[in-house]
C-alpha cells in the first residue's frame, strides 16, 4: 500500500511522482481507501507544484480504469467525437454531429451540462419537447451503428473517479490547475470510446481560459494525453469575446441550430461547423485533405442531407424535430442602439451572465433551467447600427425580468464610430 | 457564515485574510461545521503561502478559544512556564520547576509526550513508580499554589481545535509550517495560564528546526504570539547537535535530574537549568538581574532546597522520588572507543533514534514505553577518550537489542586527534 502523507510531502517539495504512485492514489480514493482530506491536500500540492505530463497521463489512466468504457470497434468506422470547453452560445457539437455524419463519419458523443456563464449541450437538446439525453451504454452504440449520431449524457458507470474529484475540487479551490482540467476532459473523451477526438479550447473573456498562453497550454497536454491513449486528436484554439452565433438560451440556439443546417445560420456558427467537420473528416480519413472535407461538410449541408440527419438523430432520441415545437418566452423586448456607429466589442461573459439570470442556465448544480428564455444578438462585432435600431433582443419570463436583462445587454455592447478590424474566430488548429 | 472555497482560493493565491475570518474557519471546524478535506487544502495553501503575523495570532486566539483555559491569578503571584520544542535527552523543564519554585515561583507546566526520536516530558515522569500525569484542571491549580510546582499531561478539554488541526497536519504532509508550529504551541501555553514563559527552541541535527534561520522565524513568531495575549516570553536558541546531558531514555534521565538537583549533573545540563531559571526569575520579577536569578538558582541547588522540593513534588503526585526505586534494564553493555582521540561529533539524531529501538522512544502514537531502557553518552563533545575506554553505556531489554544499539552508538560518535573548538550551547536569547 502507498504511503499517503509521504506522497503528498513529495509532491508538495515539487518531486514527480511515479505513475504507478499516481495510479494507485486516485484509484485507492475512488474505492474510499483513501479520504478525502489527503486527496484535498495532495490537489493543493498539485495546484502549486503542477504535474509533468508523465504524472497527467497516470491520472488519466487511473480515472479511465475506474469505471466502464464504451466500446466502438464494432463499428467498422472510425468514430468521431467534439468537446469545447465551453463558451456563450456555443451550439456547434449540435450542428456538428449530422453534418459529419452525412458525410460518413460516426459522431459518437457524451456530454455534459452547463455551470455558471456558459451552456451545456444537455441542456440545449433538452429544449426539444420529447428529447432524451439518457441512453444505456448499448443504446448509445447501437444508435450510433443504425443511424450515425448520437448525443447522450455521459452514463454514471464511466469515469466515476473523476465526478468524485471534480466534486472535492469544487469546495477545495483547486479547480484551476491545467493538468487537472485536462486530465478529466481526456479521460472521459477516452472512455466514450471515440477513435478520433476534437478538441476546440476557447479563448477570452466568455470563456475559462482567459489567455492565449492558458489555452495553448491545455490544448498541448489534452493532445499529448489522446494520443498516448492512442487516438488521433487535434485542437483548435478559438476565440469566445462575444458569443457565437446569435442565440443564447436553449430553445433559441436549437433553432438557430436548424437554421445553419438550412444552409442559414449566422456567418461564425457556420464557420465553425464546417472547420471542425473538415478536421474531423481529414483525420478520419473521409477526405483526402482539410479543404476536401470542409466542401464534403458544405455539401452535407446544401443538398439538406445534414438536416434530415439531424431530424432522423433527433426523433430517435424521442424529439420533435420541428421548429414549431420549440418553446417560446412569453416576453420579448429589443434592446436599441443608444447612438449610432459600429459594435467594438460585444461581452460574451455579460451576456452569458444576463442569459443565466433571465433562468436559462444555472448557478448552482440543482437549478432549474428555463428553456424558453434567452438573448438573440441582432448586432455583432463590426456590425453597423443606427441610433435607435435593436442591438439584440431579451426573451424573457416576465416584464421585470426583461427590463434588466435589457440593462445588461446594452451595457455589454460598446459602440465607437469607425468600422473596428475584423475578430479571427479560430486562432490555431493543433494536432498530435 | 464564511464561504470556505472562496477563503481557501485567497489563501491559495497569496493574499493576507481577516483576522475574524481565520478565527471562524478554525472555530468552524473545530465545531465540526467545516470538512476536514477543505480544512487540509487550505493547510497545504498555507503551507505554500505562509500566514502572516496577524493570521497566526488569529489562528492561536481561534485554538485557545476552542476549549477551557486555566486561571492562575488566583495563586497572587505571576505563575512561571517553560517549553521545549524538543531535543535528544532534554529532561531540563523536571529539574528546573523544583529550582525556580524553590526560589518563589510558582511552576505550572502541561507538557506532552514524545514522538520519533525526541522524548516527552510526561514519558520521563512516568518512569518513576506511581507518578501520575493525570490530574484535573483543578488539582493542577491547587498543586502549584500549595508546593509551588506542577508537570501535568495537557487536560483534553484545553484547546481541543489543535489536536483535530494536529492530527489532521499530520496525515496531509502539512506539518512543517512555521506559523502553524508556532500557532500550535503557543495557544497550549497561553490556555495553561503562566504569565511568564521561557521558550527553548532547539536547532541542530537532533532537533525539528535543522538551521539557526528557521529556529529563529520560529522564536520570533512564538514571541510576538506570547506578547499579544499579554504574556511576558523570552525565547532561548540552543544547540541540540549533540544529546543534553548524559542520559537518553526515561528512568536514566530522571536519576540523571536527580544528580542535577543534587548538585551532580553533566556541565551542559546544569548550564541550561541555571540559566532558564536565571530568565524565568528576572522575568518575573524575583531577581532584578539575569545575572542575580542565576546566583539565586545555584542557591537553591546548592542549599539542597531545591532537591528537597523535587522530592515533594513528586511525592504529592503519587511518585516515589528515590532514584533507588526506578526500573533498570537487564542488560548493560559499553561502547568501546575504536581509536583514541577527542570527540570531535556525536549525532544527537543517531542516538535518539537508536534509543527508540531500545524502546526508550515511540514511533507511532500508541505504541508502549520501556522506561529502563536507553543510552548513557559517557563521553561528548570535546572529551578526550583513549582506545578501549567507554564512549557510552546502552541499557536494553536483551541481549540482541543491545547489541544493534552498541553498533549505532559507536557509529554515532566521530573522533578525532585534535581537540575541537567549543560548542556554544546557548545561541541567542531573545525577548518579546
Amino acid at each position: 500500500m502507498i504511503r499517503v502523507p509521504e506522497l503528498i510531502r513529495r509532491k508538495r517539495e515539487g518531486e514527480e511522482l511515479g505513475s504507478e504512485e499516481i495510479f494507485e492514489l486516485i484509484l485507492a480514493h475512488a474505492r474510499d481507501e483513501i479520504p478525502d482530506y489527503q486527496l484535498a491536500a495532495f490537489l493543493m500540492a498539485v495546484l502549486f507544484r503542477g504535474l509533468s505530463r508523465a504524472e497527467t497521463a497516470a491520472l488519466t489512466d487511473a480515472m479511465v480504469a475506474s469505471g466502464a468504457t464504451v466500446d466502438l470497434t464494432g463499428l467498422g468506422r472510425p468514430a468521431v467525437d467534439k468537446h469545447s470547453t465551453g463558451g456563450v452560445g456555443d451550439k456547434t457539437s449540435i450542428a456538428l454531429g449530422p453534418v459529419v455524419a452525412a458525410c460518413g463519419a460516426p459522431f459518437a458523443k457524451m456530454s455534459g451540462r452547463g455551470l455558471g456563464h456558459t451552456g451545456g449541450t444537455l441542456d440545449k437538446l433538452e429544449a426539444i419537447p420529447g428529447f432524451t439525453v439518457t441512453l444505456a451504454r448499448s443504446e448509445f452504440v447501437s444508435q450510433v451503428s443504425d443511424i450515425g449520431v448520437a448525443i447522450v449524457g455521459q452514463t454514471p458507470d464511466l469515469v466515476p473517479a473523476d465526478a468524485r474529484l471534480y466534486a472535492l475540487r469544487d469546495v477545495t479551490a483547486t479547480v484551476e490547475s491545467t493538468s487537472l482540467i485536462a486530465a478529466s476532459i481526456m479521460s472521459k473523451k477516452i472512455a466514450a470510446g471515440a477513435s478520433t477526438i476534437l478538441l476546440d479550447v476557447k479563448v477570452g473573456a466568455g470563456a475559462f481560459m482567459r489567455t492565449v498562453e492558458n489555452a495553448r497550454e491545455l490544448a498541448e497536454t489534452m493532445l499529448d494525453l489522446g494520443t498516448r491513449a492512442g487516438r488521433s486528436v487535434a485542437c483548435a484554439l478559438t476565440t469566445m469575446e462575444q458569443p457565437l452565433g446569435r442565440a443564447v438560451g436553449n430553445a433559441l440556439e436549437i433553432r438557430e441550430v436548424i437554421d445553419t443546417l438550412s444552409g442559414e445560420g449566422p456567418t461564425d456558427l457556420i464557420e465553425l461547423v464546417l472547420s471542425c467537420a473538415a478536421h474531423l473528416l481529414a483525420m478520419s480519413g473521409l477526405a483526402a485533405s482539410v479543404e476536401e472535407g470542409r466542401e464534403r461538410a458544405l455539401a452535407a449541408v446544401s443538398s439538406g442531407e445534414a438536416l434530415r440527419l439531424y431530424e432522423t438523430w433527433i426523433a430517435r432520441q424521442g424529439g420533435d424535430p420541428s421548429p414549431d415545437v420549440l418553446p417560446e418566452a412569453p416576453v420579448r423586448r429589443l434592446v436599441a442602439a443608444p447612438a449610432g456607429g459600429y459594435v467594438a466589442s460585444l461581452d460574451a461573459l455579460a451576456i452569458g451572465e444576463a442569459s443565466v439570470r433571465l433562468g436559462a442556465g444555472r448557478l448552482a448544480k440543482d437549478d432549474p433551467i428555463d428553456h424558453a428564455t434567452g438573448i438573440v444578438c441582432l448586432r455583432k462585432h463590426g456590425d453597423p447600427v443606427e441610433l435607435g435600431e435593436p442591438l439584440a433582443e431579451v426573451h424573457a419570463r416576465d416584464k421585470s425580468a426583461a427590463e434588466e436583462a435589457q440593462r445588461a445587454v446594452a451595457c455589454a455592447y460598446r459602440l465607437q464610430d469607425d468600422r473596428p478590424a475584423p475578430q479571427p474566430l479560430t486562432l490555431q488548429v493543433l494536432s498530435g
